[in-house]
């Protein structure tokens, strides 16, 4: 993946910009050595590395404005960070820029549970913010499965969803407001702890913005009370069609699971190997989760149960306690540990209308074939948020560029059937050149034209989300 | 309220724009005869009036288009028209404007019940779109008062909710995907029917403006299967503050009913001479509709009971029959007909954070007194959606701005305690100086900065939105 070219010019005033940094920064808040700054080299993407000039670890909002003006005044690219656990290297440095790590931004600034919301500052972990309101009954619904480390400004810059999101909606459902910091220093706030706002809905567009509009500081975020209960199912079929076709027709029938997942062969025999969760050996299993009273799951699940008949099921196991409950995750939840073990992978983020989920399977499964690599197929069935997970041998020479030759097609083929390139990884860099598959080059103008007005000299998270060729040519030197 | 100075530069060429409407759009789609145009001299805030220079009636997207690149052209500003009925003036015209009306983009253009979507032209009413589903049982959820007239385009620019957007959430939530027409022509796809999108959203930021950045004319909906049964429970207390701490506590402990709606007496008497529904005569009432199978009603109108009589209601009416909920209803849907029938009234539309109705309620009481103007009070209490309707003559000559004044009041009250100016009418002309209440000074520059994108002349919808003298100063001559 091609990166723009280091400009001589910001590496040349390095010290300078380390000295004005460190003016309005704690000493240990500007990182410069290059044997700490190759921490920040790259995020889930690991294909992909590239030290940063140096790294930054504000406290404050406050302390962001400062920076960020700074870097605008020297004409310094700024990468900004969550917790770097984007699979589309959307926190990838350049070496010409500041790397911003919002890390030490993890504090709890206000709960309101009469209001149910909260508010926080963005570096806190996704899985924390539950983990602050769960002993007053309450949790915070989007659950991406980096959830023990992803911060919740990585989840607004990629709008990230979860398994459950079929039911609570993704980010963007469930963020009331935020505090954002322009490039140039400027602090925005936007939207708030109110049914929306009059006036543009900047809001919206700011999530899943992957930091090309602003460094989001603080966020008020939707609390919801916990379900009474929860109780899953696991159902196996012997063809991933029928198992594409059962997702269809619950979805049809208007029920509401807060989960649907899919795992096909592939993946369920290297879960096993992994993990041992005594999944039954068919050609795809489907774990399907509902919530609320016992009566109401009864009836939830015996309408499933119903469909799921109509199908011819080899396996429809219903769990009695939460042991078999916590059974039936396992195996999901190690899936991509357990792929990890046996294979390099790289993971796709498509989505697709469900009622095409049967043919996308099956032509995976025919470029699979085409192109010599295994694919394995884990992920969120009900909103059609597919995750294919592209096995490839990362010390074979030409065999990445195989695997993203692969990728490509793939995405391509979701936005053939009607669906988009990301359910909730993001561009980044690695979909970057696919966007003109989706948008006319009209909607792209559109785009980076609304991208102009907040970041008017493109120095913000570089090189990522639009095609290099148009993003490098709109930045001013 | 001041509107902008008619250019007469603009007047003087209205000849040659008929002229040129007319090659591009049918004979009788170009409406220049001053006795029809004032057919379009407001919408439903007809305290103020004002026809438009010509009136057109494009029936598809190209020709949007090509009479969008004409007023472009010659610097005609444009008002995009659903049918009329906002509250707000969001389609009052000005005297040197054109009005664009979408009556005749009526089409069901897609229907997906697999994946669960319609695609329609805008101009199609908000009922209608139900009609074109309810056979196969689906339903399209936002529910505007006014949905038997209102269109689809006027839906998307509002942002609108209704009552069960509790529930299922406001036009935003239920907007997959529009083909918008921007000023100079262009035409531009954002979203689709599937999970949301990569790059940035303008779809979400298209929700909700107000015909500020583009003419919207198809979109596709979210369609939902219709439950199996829906009951609504009447609940009469004392006190205003004591029903308000009732759905505090409902929403609070997490049910989740389709529908928390709350009159109080000024309204329940003006309700009852008209409608006669059987209202209880008290001080404050609720209806709350809860939905599901008849077992999931029950075990939900179980736990609203137990939370209502903690509150000591005077009266708690579950409906026993289709009958009886239909007389449940039958009062607060008639309670703005009603209140028009003994006074002229300013319908208000701010939202409060739930905790808060109690005391904000308190506080409109005081200013009703204050001011020498009644309120009445009938709103979407379960997501903290205010309507206050200010009681005023419009024939005594000061009254209207008295009760502008109290309006006023009362949305700077909701700003406040965290709330906002508008829940689901907009900001039209109505709130547009009231703006600088909720936003400082660079959140409204970068909203205006997102307009310059898709509108740098500043041509559509003008003098609504932004303060009127921010917008006249951006407009280009």
């Amino acid at each position: 993946m091609e990166m723009p070219i280091p400009r001589p010019e910001i590496l040349a005033r390095k010290a300078e910009l380390v000295e004005r940094l460190r003016e309005v920064l704690p000493e240990d808040a500007v990182i410069s050595d290059p044997a700490e700054t190759r921490a920040y080299e790259c995020d889930a993407l690991t294909a992909y590395k590239c030290a940063p000039l140096v790294a930054i670890l504000p406290g404050s909002t406050k302390e962001v404005s400062e920076a960020l003006r700074i870097c605008h005044d020297m004409g310094v690219p700024v990468v900004p960070r969550g917790s770097g656990t984007s699979l589309a290297g959307g926190a990838l440095p350049t070496a010409d820029s500041v790397i911003l790590g919002v890390a030490r931004l993890n504090a709890v600034l206000e709960t309101d549970y009469d209001n149910r919301f909260i508010r926080v500052q963005t570096g806190r972990t996704n899985l924390s913010v539950t983990g602050a309101v769960e002993e007053h009954g309450f949790f915070y619904a989007p659950d991406p499965s980096s959830q023990l480390a992803c911060a919740i400004a990585g989840n607004i810059a990629m709008n990230s969803g979860g398994a459950h999101c079929l039911k609570y909606g993704v980010t963007t459902n469930n963020l009331m407001g935020v505090t954002m910091v322009l490039m140039d220093g400027t602090v925005l706030e936007l939207g708030g702890a109110h049914l929306e706002a009059e006036g543009l809905d900047l809001l919206g567009i700011v999530c899943g913005s992957e930091g090309q509009l602003g460094v989001v500081t603080e966020a008020t975020l939707r609390i919801l009370r916990k379900p009474e209960g929860a109780r899953p199912v696991l159902i196996g079929f012997d063809s991933n069609e029928v198992a594409g076709a059962c997702v269809s027709d619950i979805i049809k029938a208007g029920v509401l699971p807060v989960a649907i997942e899919f795992m096909d062969r592939p993946c369920i025999e290297a879960t096993e190997d992994f993990a041992k969760a005594g999944y039954p050996m068919c050609e795809a299993l489907l774990i399907v989760e509902v919530e609320g009273s016992d009566a109401e799951i009864d009836e939830q699940l015996g309408l499933i149960e119903g469909i799921a008949r109509r199908h011819n099921p080899v396996e429809f196991r219903q769990s009695r306690s939460p042991e078999e409950s916590a059974a039936i995750w396992l195996g999901r939840k190690s899936a991509f540990g357990a792929m990890g073990q046996i294979n390099d992978y790289m993971c796709l983020d498509g989505t697709i209308p469900v009622s095409q989920l049967p043919h996308v399977l099956k032509r995976i499964g025919e470029l699979s074939e085409q192109f010599g690599l295994g694919v394995a197929n884990v992920f969120h069935a009900g909103d059609g948020n597919m995750h294919p997970l592209i096995l490839f041998d990362a010390n074979k020479p030409g065999d990445l560029e195989l695997c993203e030759d692969l990728g490509a097609e793939i995405l391509k083929l979701c936005v053939e059937v009607g669906g988009c390139l990301t359910g909730e990884h993001g561009v980044g860099i690695e979909k970057r050149d696919l966007m003109t598959h989706q948008y006319a080059p009209e909607d792209l103008e559109a785009q980076m034209a609304v991208k102009d007005v907040f970041d008017p000299k493109w120095l913000l998270n570089p090189a990522k989300v639009f095609p290099l060729a148009s993003s490098d040519a709109r930045r001013v030197a």
